[in-house]
Protein backbone atom coordinates (compact mmCIF):
# COMPACT_ATOMS: atom_id res chain seq x y z
CA UNK A 1 0.00 0.00 0.00
CA UNK A 2 1.26 3.60 -1.01
CA UNK A 3 -0.03 6.73 0.70
CA UNK A 4 -0.11 9.84 -1.21
CA UNK A 5 -0.94 13.20 0.34
CA UNK A 6 -2.96 15.81 -0.96
CA UNK A 7 -3.35 19.55 0.48
CA UNK A 8 -6.84 20.91 0.18
CA UNK A 9 -7.23 24.98 -0.13
CA UNK A 10 -11.14 25.57 0.99
CA UNK A 11 -13.45 23.70 3.08
CA UNK A 12 -15.09 22.42 0.05
CA UNK A 13 -13.74 21.13 -3.10
CA UNK A 14 -13.17 18.74 -5.45
CA UNK A 15 -9.16 17.95 -6.51
CA UNK A 16 -8.11 16.24 -9.34
CA UNK A 17 -6.06 13.46 -8.01
CA UNK A 18 -5.32 11.26 -10.96
CA UNK A 19 -1.81 12.13 -12.15
CA UNK A 20 -0.89 11.13 -8.52
CA UNK A 21 -2.97 7.65 -9.09
CA UNK A 22 -1.27 7.42 -12.28
CA UNK A 23 1.99 7.69 -10.71
CA UNK A 24 1.71 5.00 -8.30
CA UNK A 25 -0.01 2.48 -10.98
CA UNK A 26 3.47 3.33 -13.50
CA UNK A 27 5.78 2.45 -10.05
CA UNK A 28 3.87 -0.81 -9.33
CA UNK A 29 4.33 -1.99 -13.15
CA UNK A 30 0.95 -3.58 -13.00
CA UNK A 31 -0.59 -3.43 -16.39
CA UNK A 32 -4.32 -5.13 -15.94
CA UNK A 33 -5.50 -5.08 -12.71
CA UNK A 34 -7.27 -2.29 -10.25
CA UNK A 35 -6.44 0.25 -8.22
CA UNK A 36 -8.09 0.58 -4.82
CA UNK A 37 -8.09 4.34 -3.49
CA UNK A 38 -8.90 5.06 0.12
CA UNK A 39 -9.47 8.20 2.33
CA UNK A 40 -8.28 7.60 5.73
CA UNK A 41 -10.92 10.70 7.17
CA UNK A 42 -14.39 10.72 7.78
CA UNK A 43 -14.96 14.14 5.96
CA UNK A 44 -13.71 13.42 2.64
CA UNK A 45 -13.71 10.99 0.16
CA UNK A 46 -13.49 10.00 -3.43
CA UNK A 47 -15.41 10.99 -6.54
CA UNK A 48 -14.68 10.61 -10.30
CA UNK A 49 -16.55 13.22 -12.42
CA UNK A 50 -15.60 15.11 -15.27
CA UNK A 51 -12.30 16.76 -15.22
CA UNK A 52 -12.69 19.03 -18.37
CA UNK A 53 -15.00 21.79 -17.28
CA UNK A 54 -14.48 22.97 -13.92
CA UNK A 55 -17.47 24.02 -13.73
CA UNK A 56 -18.56 20.26 -13.34
CA UNK A 57 -16.86 20.08 -9.89
CA UNK A 58 -17.86 23.19 -8.88
CA UNK A 59 -21.60 22.46 -9.22
CA UNK A 60 -21.13 18.93 -7.67
CA UNK A 61 -19.67 20.81 -4.78
CA UNK A 62 -22.51 23.27 -4.74
CA UNK A 63 -25.47 21.22 -4.76
CA UNK A 64 -24.02 18.44 -2.23
CA UNK A 65 -23.50 21.89 0.31
CA UNK A 66 -27.35 23.10 -1.14
CA UNK A 67 -28.96 19.49 -0.16
CA UNK A 68 -26.75 19.34 2.86
CA UNK A 69 -26.15 22.49 5.10
CA UNK A 70 -23.27 23.02 7.59
CA UNK A 71 -25.88 24.28 10.02
CA UNK A 72 -29.28 22.08 10.92
CA UNK A 73 -30.98 22.67 14.07
CA UNK A 74 -31.32 18.80 14.34
CA UNK A 75 -27.65 18.36 14.22
CA UNK A 76 -25.82 16.75 17.20
CA UNK A 77 -22.59 16.19 16.77
CA UNK A 78 -20.96 19.53 18.49
CA UNK A 79 -17.96 19.98 15.59
CA UNK A 80 -20.21 21.82 13.64
CA UNK A 81 -19.03 19.20 10.32
CA UNK A 82 -22.15 17.17 10.65
CA UNK A 83 -22.63 18.53 6.80
CA UNK A 84 -18.64 17.11 6.09
CA UNK A 85 -19.78 13.86 7.41
CA UNK A 86 -23.28 12.90 5.69
CA UNK A 87 -21.28 14.41 2.64
CA UNK A 88 -18.82 11.93 3.04
CA UNK A 89 -20.94 8.79 3.27
CA UNK A 90 -22.87 9.56 0.39
CA UNK A 91 -19.74 10.23 -2.04
CA UNK A 92 -17.89 7.15 -0.55
CA UNK A 93 -13.98 7.31 1.29
CA UNK A 94 -12.96 4.91 -1.55
CA UNK A 95 -12.98 3.95 -4.86
CA UNK A 96 -12.03 0.90 -7.13
CA UNK A 97 -10.32 2.10 -10.43
CA UNK A 98 -9.89 -0.31 -13.42
CA UNK A 99 -6.03 -0.71 -14.60
CA UNK A 100 -5.88 -1.84 -18.38
CA UNK A 101 -2.32 -1.75 -20.06
CA UNK A 102 -0.37 -0.17 -17.21
CA UNK A 103 -2.72 2.96 -17.16
CA UNK A 104 -5.96 3.91 -15.04
CA UNK A 105 -8.92 2.77 -17.35
CA UNK A 106 -11.38 5.93 -17.27
CA UNK A 107 -13.45 7.77 -19.55
CA UNK A 108 -12.86 10.64 -21.89
CA UNK A 109 -14.10 13.01 -19.54
CA UNK A 110 -12.94 11.17 -16.24
CA UNK A 111 -11.01 12.67 -14.01
CA UNK A 112 -10.42 10.91 -9.78
CA UNK A 113 -10.97 13.86 -7.32
CA UNK A 114 -10.60 13.83 -3.74
CA UNK A 115 -13.53 15.14 -2.44
CA UNK A 116 -13.09 17.81 0.39
CA UNK A 117 -15.99 18.89 2.91
CA UNK A 118 -14.08 19.91 5.58
CA UNK A 119 -10.75 21.99 4.96
CA UNK A 120 -8.46 23.13 4.13
CA UNK A 121 -6.62 20.14 5.54
CA UNK A 122 -3.63 17.86 4.71
CA UNK A 123 -5.10 14.65 3.24
CA UNK A 124 -4.07 10.74 3.09
CA UNK A 125 -4.97 8.39 0.57
CA UNK A 126 -3.98 4.97 0.28
CA UNK A 127 -3.59 3.00 -3.08
CA UNK A 128 -3.36 -0.60 -2.80
CA UNK A 129 -2.60 -2.27 -6.35
CA UNK A 130 -3.95 -5.61 -7.43
CA UNK A 131 -2.68 -7.64 -10.72
CA UNK A 132 -5.32 -9.34 -12.68
CA UNK A 133 -5.58 -12.94 -13.01
CA UNK B 1 -10.96 -6.31 -18.96
CA UNK B 2 -14.31 -6.99 -20.98
CA UNK B 3 -16.24 -3.82 -21.90
CA UNK B 4 -20.36 -4.38 -22.18
CA UNK B 5 -22.51 -2.40 -24.19
CA UNK B 6 -25.79 -0.78 -22.82
CA UNK B 7 -28.56 0.93 -24.86
CA UNK B 8 -30.39 3.73 -23.03
CA UNK B 9 -33.73 4.53 -23.54
CA UNK B 10 -34.90 7.54 -21.50
CA UNK B 11 -33.30 10.45 -20.27
CA UNK B 12 -33.51 9.05 -16.77
CA UNK B 13 -33.17 5.15 -15.82
CA UNK B 14 -32.46 2.19 -14.27
CA UNK B 15 -31.49 -0.94 -16.66
CA UNK B 16 -31.49 -4.35 -15.58
CA UNK B 17 -27.84 -5.21 -16.35
CA UNK B 18 -27.60 -8.14 -13.92
CA UNK B 19 -27.56 -10.94 -17.04
CA UNK B 20 -24.53 -9.35 -18.71
CA UNK B 21 -22.70 -9.32 -15.51
CA UNK B 22 -23.52 -12.90 -15.11
CA UNK B 23 -22.43 -13.94 -18.76
CA UNK B 24 -18.75 -12.11 -18.78
CA UNK B 25 -18.45 -14.59 -15.23
CA UNK B 26 -19.23 -17.34 -16.94
CA UNK B 27 -17.40 -16.59 -19.59
CA UNK B 28 -14.26 -16.37 -17.38
CA UNK B 29 -14.13 -19.33 -15.32
CA UNK B 30 -13.89 -17.83 -12.12
CA UNK B 31 -16.04 -19.70 -9.48
CA UNK B 32 -14.96 -17.24 -6.41
CA UNK B 33 -13.57 -13.55 -6.38
CA UNK B 34 -15.37 -10.39 -7.27
CA UNK B 35 -16.56 -8.72 -10.44
CA UNK B 36 -15.59 -4.88 -10.63
CA UNK B 37 -17.63 -2.82 -13.15
CA UNK B 38 -16.66 0.82 -14.24
CA UNK B 39 -18.73 3.09 -15.67
CA UNK B 40 -16.93 5.10 -18.53
CA UNK B 41 -18.99 7.80 -17.94
CA UNK B 42 -19.63 10.70 -15.80
CA UNK B 43 -23.58 11.04 -16.36
CA UNK B 44 -24.66 7.10 -15.49
CA UNK B 45 -23.52 5.28 -12.62
CA UNK B 46 -24.01 1.46 -11.46
CA UNK B 47 -26.45 0.45 -8.28
CA UNK B 48 -27.41 -2.79 -6.87
CA UNK B 49 -31.05 -2.69 -5.71
CA UNK B 50 -34.75 -4.55 -6.02
CA UNK B 51 -34.99 -5.68 -9.11
CA UNK B 52 -38.33 -7.76 -8.67
CA UNK B 53 -40.78 -4.89 -8.46
CA UNK B 54 -39.73 -2.32 -11.43
CA UNK B 55 -41.80 0.63 -9.50
CA UNK B 56 -38.13 0.52 -6.94
CA UNK B 57 -35.95 1.63 -9.51
CA UNK B 58 -38.93 3.65 -10.85
CA UNK B 59 -39.18 5.65 -7.23
CA UNK B 60 -35.27 5.57 -6.83
CA UNK B 61 -34.34 7.98 -10.29
CA UNK B 62 -37.97 10.40 -9.41
CA UNK B 63 -36.48 10.68 -5.87
CA UNK B 64 -32.83 11.55 -7.57
CA UNK B 65 -34.88 14.19 -9.65
CA UNK B 66 -36.62 15.57 -6.71
CA UNK B 67 -33.69 16.25 -5.19
CA UNK B 68 -31.53 17.05 -7.84
CA UNK B 69 -33.79 18.78 -10.55
CA UNK B 70 -32.32 19.73 -13.90
CA UNK B 71 -32.56 23.00 -13.84
CA UNK B 72 -30.85 25.44 -10.56
CA UNK B 73 -30.22 28.99 -11.18
CA UNK B 74 -26.76 28.48 -9.29
CA UNK B 75 -25.39 26.12 -11.77
CA UNK B 76 -22.50 26.84 -13.99
CA UNK B 77 -21.55 24.17 -16.23
CA UNK B 78 -23.16 25.25 -19.56
CA UNK B 79 -24.60 21.78 -20.87
CA UNK B 80 -27.74 21.68 -18.88
CA UNK B 81 -26.73 18.24 -17.35
CA UNK B 82 -25.07 19.29 -14.26
CA UNK B 83 -27.86 17.14 -11.96
CA UNK B 84 -26.89 14.10 -13.87
CA UNK B 85 -23.13 14.56 -12.93
CA UNK B 86 -24.09 15.08 -9.16
CA UNK B 87 -26.18 12.00 -9.60
CA UNK B 88 -23.65 9.80 -10.99
CA UNK B 89 -20.75 10.81 -7.97
CA UNK B 90 -23.75 9.90 -5.22
CA UNK B 91 -24.71 6.53 -7.08
CA UNK B 92 -21.20 6.06 -8.07
CA UNK B 93 -19.79 5.21 -11.62
CA UNK B 94 -18.27 1.68 -9.80
CA UNK B 95 -19.06 -1.08 -8.09
CA UNK B 96 -17.45 -4.55 -6.59
CA UNK B 97 -19.40 -7.42 -6.64
CA UNK B 98 -18.44 -10.51 -5.29
CA UNK B 99 -18.86 -13.93 -7.18
CA UNK B 100 -19.68 -17.41 -5.45
CA UNK B 101 -19.40 -20.79 -6.97
CA UNK B 102 -18.90 -18.75 -10.69
CA UNK B 103 -22.01 -16.53 -10.07
CA UNK B 104 -22.92 -13.50 -8.63
CA UNK B 105 -23.13 -13.29 -5.38
CA UNK B 106 -26.41 -11.51 -4.71
CA UNK B 107 -29.01 -11.41 -2.63
CA UNK B 108 -32.69 -12.71 -3.57
CA UNK B 109 -33.90 -8.92 -4.62
CA UNK B 110 -30.62 -7.54 -5.55
CA UNK B 111 -30.02 -6.87 -9.27
CA UNK B 112 -27.65 -4.48 -11.05
CA UNK B 113 -28.16 -1.62 -12.54
CA UNK B 114 -26.64 0.64 -15.09
CA UNK B 115 -28.17 3.80 -13.70
CA UNK B 116 -28.44 6.21 -16.88
CA UNK B 117 -28.97 9.90 -15.49
CA UNK B 118 -28.59 12.10 -19.34
CA UNK B 119 -30.28 8.79 -21.83
CA UNK B 120 -30.65 7.88 -24.21
CA UNK B 121 -26.96 7.34 -25.11
CA UNK B 122 -24.96 3.59 -25.72
CA UNK B 123 -23.04 3.49 -22.67
CA UNK B 124 -20.13 1.05 -22.25
CA UNK B 125 -19.36 -0.95 -18.61
CA UNK B 126 -15.77 -1.99 -17.97
CA UNK B 127 -15.74 -5.43 -16.17
CA UNK B 128 -12.64 -7.27 -14.40
CA UNK B 129 -12.90 -10.19 -12.98
CA UNK B 130 -10.17 -11.32 -9.87
CA UNK B 131 -9.59 -14.88 -9.02
CA UNK B 132 -10.03 -15.11 -5.10
CA UNK B 133 -6.57 -16.35 -2.71
CA UNK C 1 -16.19 -15.87 1.35
CA UNK C 2 -17.70 -15.87 4.74
CA UNK C 3 -20.91 -14.41 5.77
CA UNK C 4 -21.55 -12.35 9.08
CA UNK C 5 -25.24 -11.88 10.18
CA UNK C 6 -26.00 -8.70 12.39
CA UNK C 7 -28.99 -7.92 14.69
CA UNK C 8 -30.20 -4.53 14.18
CA UNK C 9 -32.52 -2.52 16.55
CA UNK C 10 -34.13 0.41 14.82
CA UNK C 11 -35.94 1.02 11.31
CA UNK C 12 -32.72 3.01 10.81
CA UNK C 13 -29.15 2.84 12.85
CA UNK C 14 -25.85 2.79 11.61
CA UNK C 15 -24.40 -0.38 13.67
CA UNK C 16 -20.51 -0.72 14.25
CA UNK C 17 -19.30 -3.90 12.48
CA UNK C 18 -15.90 -2.94 12.58
CA UNK C 19 -14.49 -6.14 14.83
CA UNK C 20 -16.47 -8.15 13.08
CA UNK C 21 -14.83 -7.97 9.86
CA UNK C 22 -11.67 -6.97 11.72
CA UNK C 23 -12.60 -11.22 12.70
CA UNK C 24 -12.66 -12.30 9.39
CA UNK C 25 -9.74 -10.34 8.29
CA UNK C 26 -7.65 -12.22 11.87
CA UNK C 27 -8.98 -15.38 10.50
CA UNK C 28 -8.17 -15.03 6.94
CA UNK C 29 -3.86 -14.46 7.79
CA UNK C 30 -3.79 -12.45 4.84
CA UNK C 31 -1.27 -9.26 5.93
CA UNK C 32 -1.72 -6.85 2.80
CA UNK C 33 -4.31 -7.16 0.58
CA UNK C 34 -8.47 -5.69 0.61
CA UNK C 35 -11.82 -6.61 2.33
CA UNK C 36 -14.55 -6.93 0.09
CA UNK C 37 -17.94 -6.23 2.01
CA UNK C 38 -21.31 -6.82 0.41
CA UNK C 39 -25.12 -6.58 1.87
CA UNK C 40 -27.04 -9.42 0.25
CA UNK C 41 -30.29 -6.93 1.27
CA UNK C 42 -31.79 -3.93 -0.90
CA UNK C 43 -32.48 -1.92 2.08
CA UNK C 44 -29.72 -1.78 3.97
CA UNK C 45 -26.09 -0.61 2.63
CA UNK C 46 -22.19 -0.44 4.07
CA UNK C 47 -21.13 2.79 5.03
CA UNK C 48 -17.37 3.80 6.89
CA UNK C 49 -17.52 7.14 8.83
CA UNK C 50 -16.75 8.24 12.55
CA UNK C 51 -16.92 5.65 15.10
CA UNK C 52 -15.99 7.95 18.02
CA UNK C 53 -18.75 10.26 18.66
CA UNK C 54 -21.99 8.27 18.04
CA UNK C 55 -23.95 11.78 17.05
CA UNK C 56 -22.21 11.59 14.14
CA UNK C 57 -23.80 7.86 12.73
CA UNK C 58 -26.94 9.60 14.48
CA UNK C 59 -26.70 12.97 12.48
CA UNK C 60 -25.89 11.42 9.17
CA UNK C 61 -29.35 8.57 9.82
CA UNK C 62 -31.46 12.02 11.00
CA UNK C 63 -29.89 13.92 7.62
CA UNK C 64 -30.95 11.13 4.98
CA UNK C 65 -34.13 10.80 7.02
CA UNK C 66 -34.30 14.61 6.02
CA UNK C 67 -33.80 14.14 2.48
CA UNK C 68 -35.88 10.93 1.91
CA UNK C 69 -38.87 10.78 3.80
CA UNK C 70 -40.73 7.57 4.15
CA UNK C 71 -43.84 8.91 2.70
CA UNK C 72 -44.36 10.78 -0.36
CA UNK C 73 -47.13 10.78 -2.56
CA UNK C 74 -45.26 10.18 -5.49
CA UNK C 75 -43.29 6.91 -4.75
CA UNK C 76 -45.46 4.03 -6.27
CA UNK C 77 -43.55 0.63 -4.63
CA UNK C 78 -46.39 -0.50 -2.81
CA UNK C 79 -44.04 -1.79 0.51
CA UNK C 80 -43.85 1.77 2.48
CA UNK C 81 -40.24 1.23 2.25
CA UNK C 82 -39.13 3.41 -0.78
CA UNK C 83 -36.79 6.10 0.72
CA UNK C 84 -35.11 2.66 2.22
CA UNK C 85 -34.19 1.80 -1.37
CA UNK C 86 -33.26 5.46 -2.33
CA UNK C 87 -30.90 5.28 1.00
CA UNK C 88 -29.46 2.22 -0.12
CA UNK C 89 -28.24 3.03 -3.92
CA UNK C 90 -26.91 6.31 -2.53
CA UNK C 91 -24.77 4.65 0.63
CA UNK C 92 -23.85 1.89 -1.43
CA UNK C 93 -24.53 -1.91 -0.80
CA UNK C 94 -20.62 -2.54 -0.67
CA UNK C 95 -17.32 -1.32 0.27
CA UNK C 96 -13.44 -2.26 -0.41
CA UNK C 97 -11.13 -1.77 2.38
CA UNK C 98 -7.18 -1.86 2.47
CA UNK C 99 -5.73 -4.64 4.81
CA UNK C 100 -2.40 -3.66 5.96
CA UNK C 101 -0.28 -5.65 8.38
CA UNK C 102 -3.19 -7.85 9.10
CA UNK C 103 -5.22 -5.06 9.98
CA UNK C 104 -8.06 -2.66 8.63
CA UNK C 105 -6.38 0.55 7.11
CA UNK C 106 -8.61 2.65 8.41
CA UNK C 107 -7.94 6.11 10.14
CA UNK C 108 -8.03 7.24 13.38
CA UNK C 109 -11.84 7.95 13.25
CA UNK C 110 -13.09 5.74 10.82
CA UNK C 111 -15.32 2.98 11.71
CA UNK C 112 -17.02 0.09 9.37
CA UNK C 113 -21.51 0.61 10.18
CA UNK C 114 -23.97 -1.37 8.60
CA UNK C 115 -26.60 1.37 7.47
CA UNK C 116 -29.60 0.08 8.47
CA UNK C 117 -32.88 1.87 6.95
CA UNK C 118 -35.62 -0.71 7.34
CA UNK C 119 -35.25 -2.53 10.24
CA UNK C 120 -35.22 -4.04 12.78
CA UNK C 121 -33.93 -6.96 10.67
CA UNK C 122 -31.00 -10.03 10.73
CA UNK C 123 -28.87 -9.20 7.81
CA UNK C 124 -26.15 -10.72 6.55
CA UNK C 125 -23.23 -9.52 5.07
CA UNK C 126 -20.52 -11.04 2.80
CA UNK C 127 -16.36 -10.75 3.40
CA UNK C 128 -14.28 -11.42 0.84
CA UNK C 129 -10.55 -11.32 1.40
CA UNK C 130 -7.71 -10.85 -1.57
CA UNK C 131 -4.49 -10.86 -0.97
CA UNK C 132 -2.58 -8.19 -2.37
CA UNK C 133 0.53 -9.16 -5.28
Amino acid sequence: METIKVQTARREELVDITALIQEVILRSGVQEGVAHLWSFHTTCGITVNEGADPDVARDIAWKLGDLIPREETAYRHAEGNSDSHVKTSLVNPGATLLINSGELALGTWQSVFLAEFDGPRVRKVGVQIAKAG
